[in-house]
């Protein structure tokens, strides 16, 4: 199954779509008795159903034509990794940890396909970072690696765009991570039993005006996706509709000679197997 | 006014106490119109106004017998200060950077006031970081340093607990500042008029089992309140009931030969002037 949620005059809608169909949805406003995706996901399976074949007996929702917004509004964790695709740790410069290197974002920097991600007032410096999500949906502390998949509510993409000079203002990389209109997530889930088991073997590639800058597979990545449930989960409960957002691989713009910056006029897409193609593109805030 | 939260028989409830005075409130079932104090911060001056009388009409809530909560549960973002005070800076052998150092954690690390800080299975390394919270009131975006204040809803004590060699793992401190049960904020937060302007001049201690640890002025702050108010909403929009960890003076544990880690039968005390004392006793989780 795939969720997206979207606006139209003002009214914040949810749609669902099977695999290979068309989108069916319904206005939040009318389904009071569900709540939105989030409040879905905290009360468990059977209200995610629930939801789901209430959506899919509402009104197509065309996915072309559609406002879209982030598929959640308000995660309660946005875990970020870095360093997590070796040729990306390499062509930064940096080492590479045994640990995985977690910084966060907060909801305020969240928008969705084709919003404009936000070139800010105050730096040139904007970078493109292609990236899966991985949307937690059922909760836990210390989740062994084993089990760990079982949490998972499905997958998504994530354009994590930084502010490169403020990222190294200081050694800790927050504030270039939390910029307004900078982290672009969607276009929807997809739930984990569409994709390979921990999406294994996707090939993640990002475009910045219609040239591949980024090209890479999940397989890549150091720490996998139950690897990094298990460690993050040892330290802080993981709650329905956390995401973590699992790191890019090499090609990103600050590592170009001279650097490669998005500018207002260009799109920036991330697009991996069976996620879509999240779209945005650039404007001056 | 002072504001807290309490749970009794499972049941939350808010409380305020004017000025000297003692607190009074009711359970959050009884007031559904005016929701929890995150609600009335979001609905603006006027909510918060009528939350409070309606609190100060109810019963009488004994201070040191209720159970405590976070004065609020699960704000946007609690953005956290590091190095912002220059005897922290050097006995951490870290260089001062001209700009905060800024990091976060999640409200699924937060606890109240005596209730117990928790050391992990996995870590000894368990330190105290005694803090000044600010607590934002009204939301906006690139706020100037001249009108900062006028956001601020009021401040209270934080201990930033840490777990110092997971916060050390990788050069991104994140991780090692959120594990569940090590941030402790409260006992209530006082509004910003019970205080001097930008909380200047307020001794800070902290005192592990009964042994000051720490001890400075508000006015040692490198980057004081109305600064940071300016500098993080130049990056994101701040919201009513975001927190703002400002960071912790010197003699934290690691900094002592041999590290001082707090252990299961301490108790760590956090107090400031006018903001009373945040108490926990330590655990094992």
């Amino acid at each position: 199954m795939k969720y997206l949620r979207f606006i139209r005059n003002g009214h914040v809608g949810l749609a669902a779509a099977a695999e290979g169909e068309e989108f069916f949805g319904r206005f939040l406003t009318d389904i009071p008795e569900f709540g939105d995706l989030s409040d879905a996901l905290l009360a468990g399976d059977e209200a995610v159903a629930s939801l789901c074949e209430c959506l899919l007996q509402g009104e197509p929702v065309a996915f072309e034509d559609v406002d879209h917004l982030p598929p959640l509004i308000s995660p309660s964790k946005i875990v970020c990794i870095g360093l997590n695709y070796r040729d990306h740790t390499n062509e930064t410069g940096s080492v590479q940890s045994d640990y995985p290197t977690i910084f966060s974002r907060f909801a305020s920097s969240l928008i969705g396909h084709r919003q404009p991600i936000l070139r800010p007032r105050v730096s040139r410096n904007l970078d493109y970072e292609g990236e899966i999500v991985i949307v937690i949906g059922k909760g836990g502390r210390a989740i062994p690696k084993v089990s760990a998949l079982d949490h998972v509510f499905g997958y998504s993409l994530f354009n994590d765009a930084s502010l490169r000079d403020y990222q190294t203002r200081t050694p800790q990389w927050t504030i270039g991570k939390n910029f307004d209109g900078t982290g672009s997530f969607g276009p929807y889930i997809v739930t984990a039993d569409e994709l390979p088991a921990g999406a294994k073997g996707l090939q993640l590639q990002t475009l910045l005006n219609g040239e591949i800058v980024q090209e890479s597979s999940t397989d890549e990545m150091i720490f996998d996706v139950a690897t990094l449930i298990e460690t993050i989960s040892e330290v802080m409960t993981l709650s329905p509709g956390d995401l973590i957002v699992s790191g890019t691989p090499a090609g990103v713009g600050v590592a170009h000679t001279p650097p490669l910056w998005m500018k207002p006029g260009d799109t920036c897409i991330v697009t991996a197997d069976g996620l879509g193609r999240l779209t945005n593109p650039i404007a001056d805030e």
